[in-house]
């Protein structure tokens, strides 16, 4: 633990802004080959599927961040992320007006792409590394203080950018994806710059120590390689293949026959 | 555990009513006190003051209850609870319409009986027994599985009558409280019939065999159990007392002084 001054919020900003420079995901050769246009369309599908146990476990690890909190207002800002992705409903009289929330476009997203919405659901498929990540994550956000829970969501700091060249990459690349699909990605840019101006603010305000910022920085470290063991889960269960339509420069004769 | 035959729907309501008949807080002496308008003002602040602490436990024990749900569509029903309490903001396009909080009434009841915002906000007045009973209830949520949470939850089968119950109380016999603050009162009858269908549709659909619906059961008498503890934690801590305006018919000389 550091004794040293607090940083300001810049330096405390520009230090996290370093972590997600070298350990947010878009460096992870999987996400590299993505956004290149280079997965085949079952890496694709093992991604989308994949990722859908990280979106269900969202409004689960937002739950419980709610419940660390005995501060209102803070709960009544956060509260917004569990609507976001699991919607709201409508009508009574009592309630706010519906709106549709990320787990459903992530579904509709899998759709697209050619999965088979049953087996998206039951998470039969999702590989085991995935899970112990995403798991990882709420276990995280659980068991320490709400100060880096609330940290570890800042992965939203670098999730606008991503989500713009994702549009743009699979629009070019992956034609055989129709674009109205790709709701969720759109949605989340204005979402993300939001609630990470929150978390922001929130750790600005409560670290109010060099050792309190530091654990907040190990915080996000964490996040970032939950994410990253996700997509090392994914690449190893969705090897490179040669694509049907390109084959690979060394040809199909070079490969194992599969077994 | 019984192996015998499940309950049907209404034979479980049955016995959930039989506990509410038996052990529902609005038997305690402390309550029937209050109902009758024998209650003093500080005795009234007493209570308006330790059950503040009660209702700001809602909002957390709900949250975790939230998390502990794999189901969206449960979520998305359930969060409406913890909105009720802590209200919701309004206004950026993203969010539902401005609704105020439980919590806020409650504050303004506070208010109304005489207590400051300060003292009521910083539970420090707040007896050591309704800490110990409230965070019990939490506790009890966290550690239980899904059903048997959202089973403590059906007290408020019996809380809509309690509601219509105090309103009339009050008006009658505590006319030095404005009835414009009791809103809090007013606002939960709908929602309690509201929560409490909910609860029971959840747990008759999913306490499936006898002994999953006795821990149901037993779940409502431990919830029972913590709204007595609160009320016996209240009535040590404020005591009877000759009424300054209605002297006791002993009179005061056989009254201990103070010490």
């Amino acid at each position: 633990m550091s004794l040293e001054a607090p940083w300001t919020r810049d330096e405390l900003l520009s230090r996290l802004r370093d972590v997600g420079a070298s350990r947010y995901h878009d460096k992870h050769p999987f996400h590299l080959r993505m956004h290149e246009g280079k997965l085949s369309k079952r890496q694709v599908q093992g991604w989308v599927l994949n990722r859908y146990y990280y979106q269900t476990r969202i409004p689960i690890k937002d739950a419980v961040i709610l419940s660390k909190s005995e501060d209102s207002a803070f709960r009544r800002a956060w509260i917004k992320r569990i609507h976001d992705h699991d919607g709201t409903p409508g009508g009574d009289g009592l309630e706010p007006r519906a709106q549709e929330g990320g787990l459903v476009q992530w579904l509709r997203l899998a759709d697209g792409v050619g999965l088979s919405r049953d087996e998206v659901l039951n998470l039969s498929r999702v590989e085991a590394g995935t899970r112990f990540a995403c798991d990882a994550y709420v276990s995280f956000v659980r068991e320490r203080p709400l100060l880096e829970a609330v940290a570890s969501s800042m992965t939203e700091l670098f999730a606008p950018e991503i989500m713009a060249d994702r549009i743009a990459a699979w629009e070019t690349h992956y034609t055989w994806i129709d674009p109205a699909i790709l709701d969720y990605f759109r949605a989340r840019p204005p979402r993300a710059r939001r609630d990470s101006t929150e978390a922001l603010d929130f750790v600005t305000t409560h670290a109010t120590t060099r050792a309190a910022q530091e654990l907040c920085v190990a915080a996000l470290v964490t996040k970032c390689q939950i994410l990253w063991s996700l997509l090392d889960a994914v690449a190893l269960a969705y090897p490179d293949e040669p694509s049907l339509a390109e084959p690979s420069r060394d040809g199909p004769s070079l490969r194992e026959p599969a077994t």
